[in-house]
């Protein structure tokens, strides 16, 4: 298949949505990035790959990190992991900001933010180097070298990070995390300010779609299963409270960033990334999911 | 492949857990059924099957019948059907009984206790003779014209069922159902009370696995969209705050039943019911969920 | 004192507001009272009276009834009743309609709906005759037979009674209440329809302000400790979530009515009604408390 | 009347009492202060007085100090305080710790932790030396210049915070507090940590019950209208979820704190403060509302 011609087609068909929804504003860094911008990136398991428009431009991944940082937490920790984090999906968010997302101390699952801090407590403690090994890891997975942190970006977010620091806050009052708050926050934020392109993003998910390859990188192992078992929780929880939606609409595991990124899979077959920054209400990338929702439909895709 | 074997061994393995849980007995019907039974079977799309122990036994399907109220509501509605119900999970059940389930009127997804009694409300609405409709579609799925009611477990549920009467007085508040309560009661239980074995759940489901092959049963018409967007739902809320559990564990769709029953789906290749009425804390049978994970295990057979 | 030009002087300083609020509307009987009347009377424990303008007219008590069925269950169960019902504030209506009022079954306190339905299910229990004995109680601290039912106001408010009807259910369900649901909603409907004036509610509050005189009337009897610990719920809960704002500008223990009544009590000094349709968006009457603020600035009479 | 011999009755009365409850034991400071300790005193506006026990011993006198923080705000800002904080009671804790202190940013009353925390940010804010301004204040009403934080009390307080921090972090994410959090925090902890004795604080506490007179402490002045409505704020919200059953059972305004010190006020008559570190379950001392309530009873000085 010609993939490039594929991708061109959808691109084509979604420039209706160009200007809808609203990019993220809240630290300086990111209300400052083009708002006009498409890229998207599929790469197959049998080593196809089509890119178009800005698939090499790098965005800042955000909460598509949490998705590196949950492999490693389960290489790490294996099932104990789910005694510190849940794995329902959050439902649609009722009046939580805070409490709800932490019974007694237990996030309901790895991909809310209050998940993701007691993965990055967990790998503060686990990891010697945390910022250099969580970086190596994105490294091999992605076969890049050249990503990186954007230190600038973390500050500001810890700047005007006061609903994640209340969380944390609470964590570690209910004694689910265990290093200092700052430590565990700054390197929660740096986990999230990583850039990459959608290229590169769907060349790192491709380990996730091919679970019959063995995963070992940078000292991170998986079984097989535990690579299933990760995608089924991207398709339970990867998406906030839109997480039924994107599942009814396009029927595959991904995970999305407020920076304006999604990467999805389809096991066995591809794994594929979109960014573009305008956000629906829900901090859902409305382009992105209107070039997923199109590309399972045409290529008859869904898991289901 | 020998699926009679197949099923057979998954049953010996899980013979260490035959009495883990309990059997639900919230009314006398249910609290009288022998606990220690169990069935399954399984139907591929190419026409093989396996069935063992009691798999021709009939059993109360409860939430089950969901599914094929949904089938009928889509069919009828179409995405219209959304504005009356959400499709996104209910998350752990964190205090609701009943305010959660209902934010302004809508409740979270059709599955769910409120969801199905607006569905009611809407097949009260639309068909001509409810009670008989909706059996006559249940046949024509099956196969089997035999399947029927079972009266006195309606009755007996809505005696006890102060909890559904809450939810539904709270949905004619808000305006979400139009019918007579009473009404819309008794249908719900009423198609809650059906009786069927794992043989004809099965089959039954065989038809939303099967997606490419026409979808029209006594008058309810889906496109094959449509029926992989059915299986979407059930993949994210098909087991009540078990749902992320569940797809973790199993890594397939389907839905459980109070009455100790699961079916799930492999899209394009089978259907599988079981059952035992032993249930876990949170109301799912728990030899069907350790069947079920035993099977896509043995076969491979997780979408993802 | 001229207690008659006291509260004329009242009313003339609060006739700006007389436009103010909007008065209830959700059942027809309501809808049809003329909103810009005005009512109010105040009787002193030395027998002393005043009463201006439509201070003479009924009009339906709706809540303040549950001030009276307090007394009944009180004087019934002694203290046994606060094992079935709190006397803690309701707090801010946060997302409660009908989850949170109920906690476990056990409502948070004796004028809030559930309280109140949980009452009726008591003198339900308790009475022989229950509405003929409810009505020989407000006949005998009021001295006025002619008081009655406002049955098409019940009959009313049970058609439009979702949310009570699911809050009965709620209670129900907890095993909270024992009686069956529609005769506890009706008798509570019944309860709310009684119709008083001003001059009639004053006169019988004014048994709940002098506590030193003897509490017994139609059988039911209450010491003098009772009767303050009464005043003391009417303090913190008599004015659903503005409980609060009505102890900090009126400073009386006192109960409202979404009909438009509000009653208030200075312990030993007096009891005071006021009556006017416009309610404030929390539901108690613009006028009335405007003219309880005034009233207790005026004489200096806050308990507090 | 002789006070004396009133308070050493009561003392005597409730000593089958004295070993319920268990002391306050979060900071080493607390958990080490003797839990068998016991201290009462009351100041009539006549100048008289009784003390009993450890009536001059000192002891942290923590949520108590939010009245006086109280006193301070509202002559500082008057009734625009009441746009940062309400003042409903916060009703039982239903699953509250964080999230519905603060709705949308607005705590419910100035009495809840969030309440406070807000209030040590408008002092913070509004005062030039905060915590010498507010130590001065003390110094003023209670006519006791050697009154003093306990700072080793504050800083374990503010080790353990992370609770209150999570709080914080909440109001500043909302906008309602302006200055920076570990200063606000620092100076709410400081604020708690203040150390008197019952005689200190009846005495203190008298100018809150005499608002006949004149109040001017140190610049804070208010009228005696504010004074009331300071009053009437703690019988509302002065007992946490226990505030409707202190109101049923005492019968006065007053405030506690978990050193197991408890305020009330007769207004016109009284003050009176006692002291125990044995709390009950909601963290109100159990020796002391044994002791008010018995007052209460014994003298016939409910305000209802």
């Amino acid at each position: 298949m010609d993939y490039n011609k594929l991708l061109e087609n959808i691109h084509q068909a979604i420039l209706p949505y160009a200007q809808e929804g609203k990019a993220a504003d809240y630290i300086p860094e990111l209300a400052k990035v083009d708002p006009d911008q498409f890229g998207m990136c599929i790469h197959t398991i049998y080593g196809e790959v089509g890119a178009i428009e800005q698939a090499d431009t790098r965005f800042s991944i955000q909460s598509i990190s949490k998705v590196f940082a949950l492999a490693m937490c389960l290489s790490i920790e294996g099932d104990n992991l789910w005694k510190k984090v849940g794995k329902e999906p959050s439902g649609t968010a009722f009046n939580s900001l805070v409490q709800l997302e932490v019974e007694h101390g237990i996030p309901r699952n790895p991909f809310i933010n209050a998940g993701a801090i007691v993965m990055a407590d967990i790998l503060y403690s686990h990891l010697e180097h945390p910022h250099e090994d969580f970086l190596r890891f994105v490294h091999e997975i992605s076969g890049e070298e050249s990503i990186c942190y954007n230190k600038q970006v973390a500050l500001s977010e810890r700047e005007k990070g006061y609903l994640n620091a209340a969380i944390a806050n609470l964590l570690k009052y209910h004694g689910t995390i265990e290093n200092d708050i700052e430590d565990v926050l700054h390197f929660y934020f740096m986990m999230c300010s990583i850039e990459m392109s959608c290229r590169e993003l769907s060349k790192a998910f491709l380990v996730f779609a091919n679970h019959r390859k063995k995963f070992d990188y940078a000292g991170i192992t998986l079984t097989s299963s535990q690579v299933k078992r990760m995608n089924a929780i991207m398709q339970t929880c990867g998406f906030y409270d839109e997480a039924g939606e994107f599942s009814y609409l396009v029927g595959l595991p991904g995970k999305s960033g407020v920076g304006g990124g999604i990467v999805a899979i389809y096991p066995l077959q591809y794994a594929v990334a979109v960014w573009s920054p305008r956000l629906n209400s829900r901090g859902n990338s409305v382009m992105g999911i209107k070039a997923l929702e199109l590309l399972t439909t045409e290529t008859q895709s869904s898991i289901f």
